[in-house]
């Protein structure tokens, strides 16, 4: 073979991938008639048993044809992401008599994502930022739900200002803490209350696939299509306990940004080369490195605030701290046998779940892999 | 519009995925008669140019069809990861008059993927395990390379025994440590010596993308045809030296692995429900559970391994510890404002890598995403 005949298979690939194009604008168009469709008549954008029937037929068939079964699921979910980005141009109104839907803090990154989600659902939405409160009385009037969406700080004091709404109004939170908002929620106001946690951030493009923490406080019967509304935009509900809910915080949220920052502090003073650092780190190292970096880039005074806000948070990072002395203290004496013997107790309260990330993770720095242009490499 | 016509739709997105398949299965034919082509004129599997050639035609005519350049991309990458893997059933011999590559370990993982690569180079290769040392200096005699993959704590032991390698034999190991390694080696042997460091697991379906470090030890110009043929293999050669290698290590390697122990004792200590905390975990969180999780799943004495054998590690951790104690106390004060101020230090040091790592990883969370169906959630 010679360069001409590699010249000459290329250009194949290229003509494949030019169908590939066309292929991906032809089901671009089907996806956002079916979008349409289900938009008219309510159905979920998210229908896990078609997606799971669509992508066992195709594996079989990738399977029959000598193509890695992975591979062209991963290609689908892939494509499929994208659809539910593209369909969602508008959704069914769980509720065309709910009154105006008003949103407090609804000029930030997830409010802004609410007021949009609203808006695409045929609500009246109305937005009320911190030099608004003038008029705020006025909106309040018409209010059939308000959300409260400001920085965790401040949220207390908003929900203390919001004893005038109408009746038969639902005040709502999507505060990351649950407790303390909902409490103030149920003083403030005699009406429907429900507390909530988008378990996602501003970036999503669609709320399929994704979950709703729901802290149920009064009347649930008048925010039920609060809820049916969410669903429809293809998040799941998850129910719970306000105060199970920020216990869970404390190990997720304040755990993790503290030891991250701490991590941060460390590298920082020890100032190391940061390229060789990650020049040197393998995949799930590069990855470890992001998860902290990433904290860095984002604004202080958010995770001030979860950190100094949850109250269980000192004491569990006392004991944090007294396990990681403890362990170092096995390190310092050389007892490797020690170390050992703790590491698989540890495995066995973990349970299959270590396994299970362990495969997912890799399959994910395969993903990683993918794209292996980025400076960091992740 | 009517269930029908949904039904209608559907079918007709069935037929285009079906199609989708075929094209997949024409294209991996085609990639796989340049891998073949490749491997016989010794060109390089991964070539950065046409990749991003090929990616940036795709990306325009999406961008002029109405598809999202994004979705194409990603498409694409995961159908070239798909072909890098296929293409690689034979390469070109980077030294055919080597000799014979004997691979002590080479039944490990890492080692039984070296011989694989080298097996498919159209190298002879022998494998000594622990039970072959009687007949293991029969194989040294007609050695030219002689490859040592084996657990740390025995790396230094082994490469002892290898006093007697023929004159121009390269002695080389594949040890996460450099120094002391590479000082054994100079010792034992008076011939070529390189150390290297594969930084990727055993995992990987191909060398395409990936990076393997070199500490020079002795007459490179004997060894360059082993590191000529890593690169025919796809993956690209880092050269740093031994200490400083190592130096990094600690703060990649070490600390990570002891501050996912110490936060995975934490968790087994305090005893929250898993499932919920993992119910009550937006991505990001459940990707950080999980890289603590994935550890335990992994082998205790590799980690103990690691951990102990690092010399600079105590020191290090210990300073990790203060700076613990330091932020500590900062939150136990309710110095917010303290607190603020030292993240603003730390991401002034981070500079443009924290942002680059935030963009990274949320590219990487909405992947996750697509796999929304695994038990762990990432």
């Amino acid at each position: 073979m010679t360069d001409i005949s590699l010249d000459a298979l290329r250009q194949q690939i290229d003509q494949l991938d030019s169908q590939l194009v066309e292929l991906l604008a032809k089901r671009s168009q089907l996806t956002q008639q079916v979008g349409k469709y289900k938009s008219q008549v309510g159905l979920p954008i998210y229908v896990p048993s078609r997606e799971a029937e669509l992508l066992a037929k195709r594996r079989q068939q990738a399977e029959d044809k000598g193509v890695s079964a992975d591979l062209i699921e991963d290609v689908l979910r892939r494509i499929i992401r994208e659809s539910y980005q593209t369909q969602n141009n508008s959704y069914l109104c769980a509720n065309p008599d709910a009154g105006r839907v008003v949103i407090i803090g609804g000029g930030g990154a997830l409010g802004s994502l609410f007021v949009s989600m609203f808006g695409r659902s045929g609500y009246q939405v109305d937005v009320i930022e911190q030099d608004d409160w003038d008029s705020a009385s006025e909106k309040f009037k018409q209010a059939g739900l308000v959300l409260v969406s400001v920085p965790i700080r401040v949220t207390q004091q908003v929900i203390k200002q919001l004893s005038n709404l109408p009746e038969h109004c639902i005040l709502a939170d999507i505060t990351s803490v649950k407790s303390e908002p909902l409490q103030a929620m149920m003083k403030a106001h005699k009406g429907p209350v429900v507390g909530l946690h988008p378990m996602f951030g501003p970036g999503i493009k669609s709320f399929a696939k994704q979950v709703v923490v729901a802290c149920e406080g009064r009347k649930p019967e008048e925010y039920q299509w609060l809820l049916e509304q969410i669903k429809i935009w293809g998040a799941a509900v998850f129910y719970t306990e306000a105060q199970q809910h920020d216990d869970a915080m404390a190990f997720i949220q304040v755990m993790r940004h503290f030891s991250s920052f701490v991590y941060g502090a460390h590298l920082a003073e020890e100032d190391p080369d940061l390229d060789l650092l990650v020049s040197l780190s393998s995949p799930i190292y590069r990855l470890e490195l992001a998860m902290v970096g990433r904290l860095f880039a984002q604004d202080p005074v958010l995770y001030a605030d979860i950190i100094f806000s949850n109250q269980k948070s000192i004491g569990l990072l006392k004991r944090f701290r007294e396990r990681l002395d403890k362990y170092l203290k096995l390190v310092e004496s050389g007892n490797k046998e020690g170390f050992i013997e703790q590491f698989r107790d540890i495995a066995t309260w973990f349970g299959d779940y270590s396994k299970q990330c362990l495969q997912d993770s890799e399959k994910l720095l395969l993903k990683a892999d993918d794209d292996r242009t980025l400076s960091t490499g992740i």
